[in-house]
């Protein structure tokens, strides 16, 4: 098969030519004095090297030996731990972390575009960075100093890796009922006691220490969401000197056996009065778990858009070797037995929409991060700029986590396709992709879940002034446009799908006061519709900054991009019309039945 | 998990209550002297206990262990050749058979729901009565008397087993560039030398022989697929008394690591000068083959809806059961921590939406058997029946196969979803559904393939007459039922959508005069829409079958029935509007793209 190869010339494409990152990273002096162009560009091109040369190669690998469990601990597959070490020799783990403890201080903007390719080269070690990344953004932003000197430098090196402990067996979605409690030790410590389920690279031998963040209950907190606490806890404690101490009594029950990420650890975890700290509030754990939703759920939308990159370059080469029968208007080689695949409208059909979603989601992911960066590094003397960004995150993260990979499962789902029964063993790769990309709509907060937070909490939540964020962006675009000549397909249409979307918006946030089922009978149609939407804004986007270097583009790189944008508008955006359809008809059809009439 | 149960008070809704297949077969007198409803009760019930008690259990251990190579043949799943020996014991190979050759000569209608819950309980080794099935078919209509009766007696008792072997390493879609050849030796058999690649049960130790039907090519023998020919290449020859003689040299090489039904191998054949016979005439092989085809293509279909429904009945369990979060509109079941997520609109969005397509498609496999039924066994004294039936058969084969199975690893996938974190693990059993579930797509033609069939060979072919068949159908039933109080909300909206299909159809006819381009470019979007409308007429024809017993109905089946139809319509059919739209874009946006710019 094809090895995965960091798509540098596409990221450079979205970063600097269709949304000037190196612009917005000059307009906010906390990103301006960690990164120029000519920094973030060695970091891609560094990124680049690594994740194609050293990662990509051990992800079939990975996968077929899997995590080893003893009750000793878990051995990771073969070559992981040497990867790990480079990960580490490069900094890579603090890309993004704050530099006053160790981190590089890289924009989001930039960050996402390493964060691809690392998933899009190989998921299952990809796990690693990302968790010990989701584990310092939450740490940094609610740990005390205490504990932000002790573990911060460590993850950010990666000598230490994080985390996160949420799950319990029968607590999933609803961590309000979640029983792991944390009792009081007389030094200001806690005891920690419950088992914690789904816990990735909970354990392993790649890192020297493992720092867990884990919710808990303190003895007598309120029930629900508003108990929970989030406690700090090492596999190995660390003494004064931050050398590692004693075995905390955290380990690792089982493994479990999955469909796919198999290259990494799931981990059961079981605490018996480890000794934890307190991070965050007393009983606010649950929000400063969300502090750092924001960038994981992007992080996890770009794990969809990396496995599907991959499924799109190997498919790519496939449909231009592989030959089988004639084109329809007659033979194209008719010196060899057929015609390669790529003749076929089908196929075209299937890499043009391959192309449409995963060019317009690494836009649409940059674009996010663009909003993530502004709220983050936003100086104080620009409330309004931070605060309308801040509003831009909130609304756009849940799209941006399942759209992406509802799109991310169904290209690598097309990947295979092309590849006919080839696609189907393991030897060319894409059965991998699918397998390791279906778990990014589950976790992280199922995409329905996704969905419920963006139509009820940000939608409906705010009666629409969120949505009109959004909204009033893309109009402004539009009417900025107005006499671009490249655009001139294309406004029209934009303009109609956001007219849908900002009906369809209006009508449920009508709906919402007659029944509350109508969020929920309504909200994943409308990540949908409003993914799609996003999406053909994106496009536009592309074709502005495509438009100026195409003629005379000998590459295909900018000709392509125009007509892969046509195609993205005639066949992929009027989905959003059925969508629309479908969400008018209310909840009544799904309300209606009994539990037996299922 | 929950184990799979045999649906049998769906199948027979839809045998007995939507089509009256009792009715149909007596009309066929053919069918009439082997079965009575009785008998076909007795043979539903009978397969639903050997399935859900023999077959299920065995699903998970088969993927777990998959099937073992070595140079002396494949060794399969523990167990799977103990219930081998029951289906043959049960005499279940030859249920569909020629009673001339000791099959059991029941109607497709029948046997297709013996062919879902085969499937729906395990895929893998379902795999083999289903190929034997297809050999028998194949060699039924095209063999000479004395290979039939050497081989059929065996092959519809099970004792021996059947395999096609069609797809070479260079050859899959295009089978006319095969290499595989075959030399007349002077007894009149064959000398049969190549490699077959993705031979599904090629070898293994469940069988006392191996039966293959071999594409090859004949010296001197036309270019393309217009020079193949069918030979039957046993593994053991046979002796004239029947029993079985020398090891021909036709050999499994290695078997292919793959996604999923890995209960069953996938084989490389080799063949080293393998006696082979001639089935059917000189350089129609291909021919032949398609004789079975319909009934093949249909199977497969009924693969993916067996699979979708196994998934169902997890879901719905799950759904039931799991506890987790409030109903939007406040608790359900406050003595509890929460509420069973079934009360959540949008899971009951999923299950509404596997319904629609299991049970919608349950109908509509029923309502294709029930042609080739009729295709198969019309007296001759009706041949304009039957000449009708065969273009129903012709058009509606490719929507089965291709829209039962995109539709089946939809369902299951939305399966997998509804159990969240517990669908991505071994241990429930939803993902190896989607594994399993994923090469219905691919094998026995691509759905690419098979819209290329319909839309081009069928519907343009025809110049719309074949689709004329079904649309006439669908018309007329509207028609009949106008005064069906039931059915009021539904005929305007189904006749709705026939003209939306009928126009589709017509505008793509004209640009197929236009370029050759334009059939590729609808095809696979335009099944969709075709299979779409079929399961919105198969829903009215379910609510009018329903409504009569509804009323006082205290299970929930008929008033379940009704309000799932509901659903369909609301949610579901509405994707035909997109469909629609996309496909009059035409090929420009596909075709315009060099090379390079993909």
């Amino acid at each position: 098969m094809a090895d995965y190869q960091a798509p540098l010339r596409e990221m450079r494409f979205v970063l600097n030519e269709v949304f000037d990152a190196p612009a917005l990273w000059a307009s906010l002096p906390k990103v301006a004095e960690n990164v120029d162009p000519d920094t973030a560009d060695a970091i891609l091109e560094e990124a680049g090297k690594i994740t194609s040369a050293v990662l990509a190669p051990l992800n079939r690998e990975g996968d077929e030996q899997g995590c080893k469990w003893t009750a000793a601990g878990v051995t990771s597959p073969e070559g992981f731990k040497e990867a790990y070490q480079t990960i580490v020799d490069g900094g890579w783990n603090g890309l993004g972390g704050n530099p006053e403890q160790g981190g590089m201080g890289m924009p989001k903007t930039l960050v996402s575009q390493f964060e691809e390719m690392l998933q899009g080269a190989n998921m299952a070690f990809g796990l690693a960075p990302m968790l010990t990344a989701g584990a310092c953004l939450a740490l940094d932003a609610h740990g005390s100093d205490e504990l932000k000197e002790t573990y911060l430098p460590k993850l950010y090196s990666g000598v230490w890796s994080g985390a996160m402990d949420l799950t319990e067996p029968h607590a999933g979605t609803d961590l309000g009922i979640i029983r792991t409690k944390a009792e009081p030790n007389d030094d200001g410590s806690f005891a920690v006691t419950g088992t914690k389920i789904f816990i990735t690279w909970g354990e392993h031998d790649m890192a020297e220490n493992i720092v867990h963040l884990v919710l808990a209950k303190l003895p007598g907190a309120p029930k629900g969401p508003k108990g929970i606490s989030m406690f700090l806890v090492p596999k190995f404690l660390v003494k004064d000197d931050g050398s590692l101490g004693d075995r905390n009594p955290v380990t690792c029950g089982s493994i479990e056996k999955k469909m796919g990420i198999k290259g990494s650890a799931t981990c059961v975890m079981n605490y018996d009065a480890a000794r934890g700290w307190l991070v965050g509030e007393e009983n606010k754990g649950l929000n400063a778990m969300f502090t750092m939703m924001n960038y994981e759920r992007l992080g996890v939308g770009v794990q969809g858009l990396g496995a599907a990159e991959a499924s799109l370059q190997s498919a790519r080469e496939y449909a231009k070797d592989r030959i089988q029968s004639r084109a329809p208007t007659g033979a194209q080689q008719p010196e060899k037995a057929a015609d390669p695949i790529l003749v076929h409208p089908d196929v075209r059909r299937m890499l043009l929409t391959m192309k449409g979603y995963v060019e317009g989601g690494r836009a649409f992911s940059t674009y996010v991060a663009q909003w993530l960066d502004i709220a983050k590094y936003a100086d104080d003397s620009e409330q309004e700029r931070r605060i309308h960004a801040e509003g831009m995150v909130s609304l756009l993260t849940p799209v941006a986590k399942a759209f992406l990979t509802d799109r991310g499962l169904d290209v690598c789902i097309i990947g295979q396709q092309v590849l006919g029964g080839h696609g189907f063993i393991r030897e060319w790769g894409q059965e991998q992709l699918v397998r390791d990309c279906r778990i990014t709509q589950i976790y992280e907060g199922t995409n329905g879940i996704q969905a419920l937070d963006l139509m009820g909490r940000k939608v409906v939540g705010s009666q629409g002034k969120l949505y009109e964020l959004f909204a009033q962006d893309v109009a402004t675009f539009i009417e900025e446009n107005s006499d671009e000549q490249s655009l001139r397909p294309y406004l029209k249409l934009l303009a109609a799908a956001l007219e849908r979307l900002s009906d369809v918006t209006e009508h449920v946030i009508n709906q919402a006061l007659e029944t509350p089922d109508a969020v929920g009978a309504a909200s994943v149609d409308y990540l949908d519709l409003f993914g799609l939407t996003a999406l053909a804004y994106m496009w536009a986007r592309i074709v502005k900054a495509a438009a100026v270097k195409a003629e005379g583009d000998t590459s295909g790189f900018y000709t392509g991009k125009l007509k892969t944008a046509r195609f993205y508008y005639d066949r992929l955006l009027p989905k959003t019309v059925s969508l629309a359809e479908g969400i008018r008809s209310g909840s009544e059809s799904m309300m209606a039945l009994t539990a037996e009439e299922f």
